[in-house]
């Protein structure tokens, strides 16, 4: 359990993080939701800020006044149980409450929060739930991210976020496979530091001997797959993949661009010639099965990867596993509203492990299981094979 | 024609007019798109800009640099032949570019075409493109308004635009009919004053006995025809107008709310208990025709409308005839991209009459054919029985 | 009014030719519908006697026990104001009742009209619903060729329905043009045979100077609009006409195949080589428009075409008028279910006048008003230039 | 590998088996699809037979003539790697070939099989290819049954397909639990006999301490479920299942209606009133998740499945797993079109292990790995819990 000086110190560093990655943006950009996975930056700071209030000042802070009994339910993002709420389709189609109120919002309620922080003592449950708000509104850092990159990289203008962003670390290293022997292994989260409840139950696995690569695919490499025909080979594709490839005539991964020949990628800090040697990103995991059958290998599991993961540099791409997101054994859904967190996304998705360059510093570790259904394509996704 | 005076006149208060409109908003409301009718308003701001770049200072004005090469061709509506546009459904998506920029980019282009309206003198021709612009922006002025209603209108927080805008004018007569003797009448546009190429061609019609109502029906006899169970009983509707009730779950107009048993009505000037003898309003053709079957009457024809229209006061609601919108006898389309104007929308939608309290000054008159899909109702529509 | 004797031959004659035109399918070419404006055949088969049971024999025939209680009622089509129905996308997903159930049902009902006629005295009402439902058989006769034409022409394998069917009657004239005299004409169904409310309400017109075709454009002048990029220049459609063409990649009219650089056409007697002087058919008020505008021409209005209609051979095409489908003045909705008959449809559809190959015999006339969406194509429609 | 006695005997006995199927059916009952899952029995009939013809006659069988060169590729199912095929959405919309075309082709191709196999001696390739294509024409033999089910239970008619026909077994023991304990197990298919690819790649899995019902979820235990509020507690469901149910409007598991009060169930015998001690069917893993939690236990992983399932009867329903259907380690693809068999569709699936009362006799086995969508439920799903 974190001591009441290091929950006050990363309640406030989380908060000024959230509005400095904004602090790039215009007006305008807070505002819109293109596609219904990418929301509306405003709300983003709007739905964190709402987190504290709800779970956090309305239950434990005496007196406390709610910052305004009308708006502040538009910020609400999946808690079914918790009253009320706007479909996430329209989020894009509020222009109120304005960013100027967003903002009010939030110093009200961080300065409520610091407040009562510094006044009260808070319980080991009380500590759990701050935490857990922080570590949430850190997860929203990612997806502002990844969400501007998405507003602005599909406006025909092709705006600069923020020129010293950097999307694009190379790996410098030779291609290598870390070998893994056949056995019993543990998995899932140990120490006493802070993780979600879905990396809760360690336990036991039995891995087979296999292989894995020390070095993310390159968009060097992808692009010979391209070359070679993989977008038309059906038989490299799963079923579904193959439509959905169709369907949304795709052909080269999110934010390339043939320009004059030349391959071009978008990114944060604008539109720029591709770099071969950096990691491949923003695939489905469609693309990334693709490959893998391509170079006749495939993808790992999510257990191999935890057992090898310090082996290898990880962190630059989220990195799509074999792996379906199901529950660990013994797995328990909290209690209440939080328990909407985590366990009601469990079907239908994807493991993702390691992090990206989007990530918040300190928010993510080798146990923790990210997700996503297979088609999506806008956070920064890569892949790295297993033999 | 106008004189070069009277021209910048209109040119100069046309512009000023749009911009007082939108005095109003918060610069997020300039940004979003709720449904694909519905433009944002720096779009309108935009567009009707375009426009004057696009048809007269390219053309015309010698040593015009465009203000910016990349950006205003976001701001071609339906141009097909006028290049490469961002598609109708996108407009909402764009935060780029800034509404900052869009004031400059209409600062710079009002400023041009003043300059040179002093400065050349225009012909015949280009005083008739010019004058088409201006209408064209005071058409746009309408929408921005009702659009703006649809905006704040259909946000949870239901926010006021501006509280001193009246839309409910009460009708302060009694109901009677006006008789019309069968014969051969004279429609369409006679004098010189402008008016659009669909208002062309003087042509008589053969008109049989009928008589038509002085005053629009009123909410209060519109709540009538709900509480008679109008909404459930299927002959009074047309069947692609009752799948369309069912569909949307329709009962009530648009923006009517009951709150706490008593009907509301969103306006411009916020939420407010309906006015029972107000005109109703924000109707679709479905609804106009199943109230004038309930009443064993029916909607007027444009060609009777305008035969007898002076005969009564109009210009609250724009009011739905029983006609197609078609070609009048003659029409031509107009030459190059300024003959996408009309034509193009004769097909599938209906004829209304009159004008609004949204319409912009003199910017009707009793031979303007309005047009809209049965199904609409963001606009201020009503309607008014014949027999 | 018909006499009895007429009437019985009139009702014998409808059914038998009823059974004729499905004589030559497989059992199996009755069940299918594969788009929703298309029905099955025994659909057709069963809601035709379903019409007579309803609204005749239920009715006055003393002592008449159904046929059936439980499964007669799928055949309703649109009737809402007579219960419950099957609804219409899913008529093609009932494999039950059995054809050979629905000519059992057909030969009870039959019988049991002809009995019933042979032995009451039918009032004129009585005569009126049942001239009807003879009328509305041939209606469905015309509809059985064309669904059974898409059913088998839309099968990979092309079956041929009849050898002996003849679509395609040259036009052995040259063309020439009809002028016809501004002035009021009257048009409308003035004599005592059978027709439909629509037609009623005889009323004067003013028609201004015209000329239109004695001779429907062939199928050479239509290759002559797409060698000429009829489909690609935007400036000759409707922007829904455009958007329809697009979405449905359609550069062609239905039935169209270009084999080996030849056109074929697939009609009721098999995949054929295209005439090149038989009537264009089957092509959308779109394309018809599109033609026209090319031509620098346009389409007749029905009053035009109704009034000229005596100067030229008409009755193998459905000729698209620009008219669209609204009531004639006085027109009145036939009490009861019945009165759902025509006026429910009367928003949105374009007019089409004349008769096609199809058409039933004795089931046109000059005042007949025909009525389909602008988009559909899988009637034998085709155009007849005005100008 | 089989001896080509057995071979035979296999071969002719499955023929016969899917006809026997079929025979209680009218014609009508093969041509029709309901929704894209079901397809119609006479395409399943002409499918199984395809598969010879494309797989082992024509590469095999020198001097075969094609029974017919233009009709046979619209069975063609999802072979993208052979040449066109019918669209899988249109399968419906096809009368033609017909029926007895079906038969004839089956007659042709068995025959020709029966002599080929009479004649040559098969290689150990071969055999494998025709022994799959035994157990593939199985595996349609349980979609002829369940598909049936829908179109016929989806008839508003509710035609018995056969009275014979048991659906409901009822499972006569006390309910209790098989204690597993944790350590290392092995899984998948060890012993020579007939199994697929997926199956393959016999392996260790670590599981930990386990309880498993001896007996399948009642109808009466739903019953409580559904009484309880079940299908109204979101916090039941995964965020996805509860989107599904509401869209859907489920309320109840497939086929289940409530007549006067009671609940009736349709089954291949017919419209029934629900046996309450019967297994439950026809649910969706959304449900038979959602049930798990309201009783604060969960589904069993496939592996937990395989290793307790020598404690229980299985057999009647297929057991929904938490288990995504993802490879075994070691998975490969088999060469060629064949390969398509099951790889493909190793994503978004859920793995259901046992075997329902529709399962060909012989066509389980305690490995078997079955997948379909959480949101399927025409099959005979049902549910086991485990702790």
């Amino acid at each position: 359990m974190l001591s009441q000086q290091e929950l006050i110190t990363l309640f406030k560093e989380t908060r000024a993080q959230s509005e400095l990655i904004c602090s790039f943006l215009e007006t305008e950009d807070y505002v819109v939701q293109p596609v219904v996975d990418v929301s509306p930056p405003k709300w983003h700071l709007g739905h964190t800020t709402w987190f504290f209030e709800e779970f956090v000042l309305k239950e434990y802070a005496k007196d406390y006044q709610l910052f305004d009994r009308h708006s502040a339910y538009v910020f609400n993002s999946y808690y079914e149980s918790v009253g009320e709420k706007v479909i996430r389709t329209d989020r894009g189609n509020l222009s109120r409450p304005t960013v100027a109120w967003v903002y009010e919002y939030r110093n009200f309620v961080t300065k409520a929060m610091a407040r009562f922080l510094e006044k009260e003592k808070v319980s080991e449950k009380l500590c759990g739930i701050i935490e857990i708000g922080c570590h949430h509104e850190k997860q929203h850092q990612e997806l502002l991210l990844t969400d501007i990159k998405y507003i602005l990289g599909h406006n025909p203008l092709f705006p600069v976020y923020n020129k010293q962003f950097k999307e694009n670390p190379i790996q410098d290293i030779e291609r290598d496979w870390v070998k893994i022997e056949e056995g019993v292994y543990e998995i899932g989260h140990k120490s006493d530091d802070f993780c979600y409840d879905n990396e809760l139950g360690v336990h036991k696995v039995y891995i087979n001997n296999f292989e894995i690569s020390n070095k993310l695919v390159t968009n060097k490499e992808y692009i010979e797959f391209i070359e070679a025909g993989g977008y038309e080979d059906v038989l490299l594709w799963h079923a579904e993949g193959w439509d959905w490839k169709n369907t949304n005539r795709i052909s080269s991964p999110c934010y390339w661009h043939k320009i004059n020949g030349e391959w071009h990628q978008y990114t944060l800090g604008g539109m720029t010639p591709l770099i071969p040697d950096a990691p491949l990103s923003h695939i489905s995991f469609y693309e990334a099965f693709a490959y893998a059958q391509w170079k006749g290998m495939r993808l790992p599991t999510e257990a191999e990867w935890e057992i090898a993961q310090n082996n290898f540099n990880w962190g630059s791409r989220w990195e799509w596993t074999e792996s379906a997101y199901t529950p660990y054994p013994g797995f328990k859904t909290a209690e209440g509203a939080l328990g909407e967190y985590n366990g009601k996304f469990m079907v239908s998705q994807k493991v993702l492990r390691g992090g990206s360059v989007a990530t918040s510093k300190k928010h993510t570790r080798p146990t923790y299981r990210n997700f996503f259904h297979p088609q999506l394509r806008w956070q920064f996704t890569g892949l790295r094979l297993a033999r």
